[in-house]
């Protein structure tokens, strides 16, 4: 390991962290996956690390996957010694040293950080949704990736305080439905049947969502259409889920419109869709 | 202070530090300033403070400045203690603890850092310019904010490796001209005059840009219009010169069109303004 000439302060006192370097703090240059973690297994890990793959690429961020599942699995172990089997893995994979200009270092050696966290309350019942004002900029290069430059989804989930709302539904600049502030979504329309926003342009690629329309979807022999959804069919729509891969599926019951709530019933559909998921899927029961 | 409950893992090494739940890390969640360091003072530190202030509001980051005002000042005095009186000192305003959801904690206490850097090699003679292909996208609420979400530049400025070129021009996706990857951009048109790329929708505010637009031009008695600018009229300037906080103003010696270099002089104007801001500032002498 080469030695930190670097010099710096934290508030107020000298610091040599070699995070302060850190191209993830300096630029948001790096990736993050939050897998939900189940009597001290990642169900999903082989998802989270497909997509990791894939992203990772595009910020030119060289992988060693036996590197990452390295310290993964040490990570695991450390949290199943201090008997702590359930809650969620956050891993950042940054860009690593070299932030002083926005050039790449000439060899990018990417840095593994995990953290652990408890499980956030889940909401199996079902939630309200707020609809955001802030709109998703147009970004087809980086639309779909994970990327730790998330200031879109702070100031979107910024704009609520009443707890009737657990997340918020993120629109484009051309007002098309994109997903919410931690979730992708799913949509139930009486003629169109199940509906997703496409993500070409705006929106985060979710492990959850992948995994319902490879695997879930599928298995109940379920339809979906990825497309575009604007105001008019998000009105007209009679069931609607959104997901992650911590929270597996959660129903909506309701969504802001004009200072009401519109209610949505979950229907049986939603219902077939968390069993089929959970019979999969333990963790998500 | 409280005490920390956070258990993580950097490279394999278990790790307690709190930056593993810093926001800054997490979403890019703050501020970051670039200050040039001459002879032990920050000649624009004023300038650098409006503009944190100014934007620290947008993202919800609560400023004392006294405590700011003092973090630098210690920087700066452990500096010169170590004898470097010259080069770039870095500060991140983050928005501190709470990675764990995209709701902001109920009080958010940034995080101030300071990171110093030798000066960058200045090219006072002038500069060739890449066009980049990578488009900014519109985003009217971040547009201007010198924010940690810098993946834009990043993906940018390493679209070329030839050193013929220090930086890069930068279009949104209606193909006008916004900044540089690094820097602002002025350029001279033989009938429109002095000309600046309008930041409502994107790029970087800069604080040279400002002090330009606000003392140095003015002090001259010369008129800068701030406007939209398409290929056509970049195609059509006779001088340009980029400018930043840690580099002054640099004069623009050609950019990258349809494989070709388009040569530029420098020009009297250029050359006037560049002594005027030395003059100013000795710093950019």
């Amino acid at each position: 390991m080469e030695k930190s000439n670097l010099i710096g302060s934290i508030d107020g006192a000298l610091s040599s962290s070699n995070l302060l370097s850190e191209r993830g703090l300096a630029y948001g240059h790096g990736l993050f996956e939050t897998m939900r973690l189940h009597q001290g297994q990642l169900p999903l890990l082989s998802w989270h690390l497909d997509r990791l793959i894939r992203d990772a690429s595009i910020l030119s961020i060289p992988l060693q996957l036996p590197i990452i599942e390295r310290h993964i699995n040490d990570f695991q172990r450390y949290l199943r010694q201090q008997k702590i089997d359930n809650g969620v893995v956050k891993l950042i994979v940054a860009a690593g040293d070299g932030g002083r200009g926005y050039k790449n270092p000439a060899t990018i050696k990417p840095r593994v950080i995990c953290v652990y966290s408890d499980l956030p309350q889940l909401d199996h019942q079902g939630v309200n949704l707020w609809r955001c004002q802030y709109r998703l900029p147009s970004n087809p290069v980086l639309s779909g990736i994970k990327h730790l430059n998330r200031l879109d989804q702070v100031l979107a989930r910024n704009e609520w305080t009443d707890d009737l709302y657990s997340d918020g539904l993120m629109f484009d600049q051309h007002n098309q439905l994109v997903e919410t502030t931690s979730a992708n979504i799913f949509l139930h329309c009486p003629r169109q049947g199940w509906l997703t926003p496409d993500l070409s342009n705006a929106g985060v690629s979710g492990v959850m969502r992948a995994l319902l329309l490879e695997e879930i979807f599928p298995s109940l022999a379920k339809k979906v259409t990825v497309t575009d959804i604007d105001s008019d069919r998000l009105s007209g729509c009679d069931h609607m889920f959104i997901c992650n891969s911590v929270r597996g599926l959660t129903p909506v019951l309701g969504f802001s419109q004009d200072q009401n709530l519109v209610t949505l019933t979950i229907g049986n559909d939603v219902k077939m869709l968390q069993s089929a998921l959970a019979d999969n899927y333990p963790c998500f029961r």
